[in-house]
């Protein structure tokens, strides 16, 4: 069988006090008509990246709430990964397309992994991204109902490449996509069902910390701890916008002097790119001693990004294009007021003016900032109702609902619920 | 000029609670003649490596005392990593050597880099590892004293690989290595020093942490935190045995079925045999449900470091071949049981059954672990003295006079210290 991913054990009872009562009374009553059924999930890797990150709470809780669910991994290796890659770009609009040997490969790599997966043990297969989308060509005859869920945004794939997808899609019982502008335009696709993803609001970037502490820990960074400071958290890529977060910065300075900008991203072992506009990013900084930039090479981990949220006077998140935009969530959670690009699924989380700033260009990231550093307590108003919009709609225990709800229609059962979007 | 490092501010008075005061009254005696002296640290990256993570700490701390310190970046690309990387593995070993070509390549970025940097703007210049060891050939009038810090172990280089570097290195006036037995056999070196590395108390990594705020962090990595832990926190390579831990505990779970294991690793971006191992790791733990394989890519940074290591019930290091072996001065100062190996600078640091264990094999490193399972309060007291030697030997401030010490010494002035050790 594929390998197993480990995800320890979560209890739903620790979100009882972050969620309203009426959504944990809702997952308990959709739970029961589901209890012992066999979920599996299956995705290309069980670190970085959102999928990981979702499924390391999502799948203990499913579980708690009574499934029996595994999260295995698919093997693959470097020209498997080459081609996934290059497929994943595509999607997103890259105009390069796929070579035949390229399809060849990716089509052996979904019949072995076939090959080593038991269909019928399972009562529902969830198929996360395009790597292991094909597995589903090795099983004309489904026991199980399968569910595709796509994390990235289909609106204007490179279509050559989409086409190669598009026979193994129409297998699936259904595909998920976070937004509606984000499924394929595509016929004979089974159910289409949007819903955004979701944070853990319990695990260690997310969790509660007290100011004290989470000052204490970027202290230790070199931060001026009693001076304003900005902080983007975000990868290193031209559409994360770290340049223009820079130039915003220098506006907010020329204002308010003793501003300190922190850049943080998280950095793939796989990502070449990604290291060269770190590269640019330094550069670009100038060695201005109030620009930090760091990463997960500098012990950043989830706690110290908790940390520099925590402490921030404005959370950026300036992207010129945007998947969900997570990191958005993250920031809104924290209650800091946030700034961010007016892009993708970032302008489904914030109201601009009301729960936050949506801004065009480094000037109306500039402008936003020096709103906020002028007033802080109106800022703060603003947040905490980011922070409320957060809690309603994009923290885990809903993810777990929505996947409750669609198990029970494609089961059959009528669940009552109507607030998840099949189109 | 070359890039500068952004350090921040660190104080010593925040220290002065963690060593003795005899230690501190020191430094200050040191550092007396040495106020405004023009120091500059030049090494290869400002981020991941042992040197990094020194450098963040000490720079502060230097210029706190009173130097006029900076930390300067050298400027680098592919092709001349790729030489560095190969000499830095010829230098440890590696019989592999060089290419003329890779020798012009490594002679031609050195000197680049040197036509960048103002020698004469400083008292003191230190150079780190061997990357830009070889600027120094540039400036054969030289008004500064020139220091190199050798990091990795000399013992038994590639002699062809030593040899171009060699004449480098023989105008320095003096080189510092960790340890007696991994300074060079070569004539015309100048001053050869030996001082161990140390830690810094207060970075996230290596800060007090409650036991509760540790359980919390790592609960929610699936860690059961009600049964007994065993953790290593290393890199996924041949030389730390990931695969022997996972034997020892095995041994050691057939005594206690509960014991639960934690690998903990940091990837670095430029290391496809680090990723190669990693998988070599999970494979070998073969889907067992109470194996946790974690690093930098799972959101584990410094404070989810620190957290496993204050949680677990043993912190293991079994390597078999070690530098100094930082991780394991990082394990007694979170004055907990370390089981580690009877290799490289880790003897320097544990007497066996006085502050800790030292083991040759999987074997005798399962039965370490059963003697502390068994007799955990017995365990605790031989922690508490391994924590204790931490204190006096090898936290930062240990390390700044060290080198307070030197530069009087190399300024020609007698300061009555005796105790670092010229070879």
């Amino acid at each position: 069988m594929l390998q197993l991913v480990n995800v320890g054990h979560k209890s739903l009872g620790d979100y009882r006090t972050l969620v309203t009562r009426g959504l944990m009374e809702e997952i308990k009553r959709l739970a029961e008509p589901l209890a012992g059924a066999r979920v599996v999930h299956v995705s290309a890797t069980a670190f970085g990246g959102g999928v990981a990150e979702i499924n390391y709470t999502l799948v203990p809780l499913m579980a708690d709430a009574g499934l029996d669910v595994e999260w295995r991994i698919i093997h693959g290796s470097e020209e498997f990964y080459n081609v996934t890659k290059a497929m994943h770009n595509a999607l997103q609009g890259d105009p390069r397309s796929l070579s035949s040997e390229d399809v060849e490969i990716f089509a052996r790599y979904n019949a072995q992994n076939a090959a080593d997966f038991a269909e019928s043990d399972y009562d529902f297969v969830i198929i996360h991204d395009p790597q292991p989308a094909a597995m589903i060509d090795a099983f004309p005859q489904r026991t199980a109902k399968w569910i595709w869920r796509g994390h990235i945004d289909f609106s204007t794939p490179n279509q050559d490449v989409f086409d190669i997808l598009l026979p193994s899609l129409r297998h699936y019982d259904a595909s998920i996509f976070h937004m509606r502008e984000y499924a394929p335009r595509a016929d004979g696709l089974g159910r289409v069902v949007i819903w955004p993803p979701a944070i853990d609001p319990l695990q260690p970037k997310n969790m509660a910390l007290s100011p004290e502490d989470a000052a204490y820990i970027i202290d230790q960074f070199g931060i001026d701890v009693e001076r304003p400071l900005l902080t983007q958290v975000s990868r290193f890529d031209p559409w994360k916008d770290p340049l223009g977060v820079i130039d915003a910065y220098r506006d907010v300075k020329r204002r308010f002097p003793e501003v300190q900008l922190a850049l943080i991203g998280s950095m793939a072992h796989d990502d070449p790119e990604g290291w060269e506009y770190y590269n640019r990013t330094v550069e670009h900084a100038g060695g201005d001693p109030d620009i930090y930039i760091l990463s997960n090479m500098n012990n950043v981990g989830g706690v110290e990004v908790n940390a520099f949220q925590v402490h921030s006077d404005a959370l950026l998140q300036k992207s010129t294009k945007e998947g969900f935009g997570l990191t958005v969530t993250e920031a809104l959670w924290k209650a800091r007021p946030v700034v961010a690009g007016r892009v993708g699924g970032i302008v489904a989380q914030i109201d601009n003016g009301e729960t936050g700033w949506l801004v065009d260009s480094p000037a109306e990231c500039a402008e936003a900032c020096i709103e906020i550093l002028r007033d802080p307590a109106e800022a703060r108003l603003r947040a905490l109702k980011g922070k409320e919009y957060v809690r309603t709609h994009f923290l885990t225990p809903r993810l777990l609902r929505d996947w409750l709800v669609l198990f029970n229609q494609l089961a059959g059962r009528d669940t009552g619920a109507s607030d998840i979007i099949s189109v």
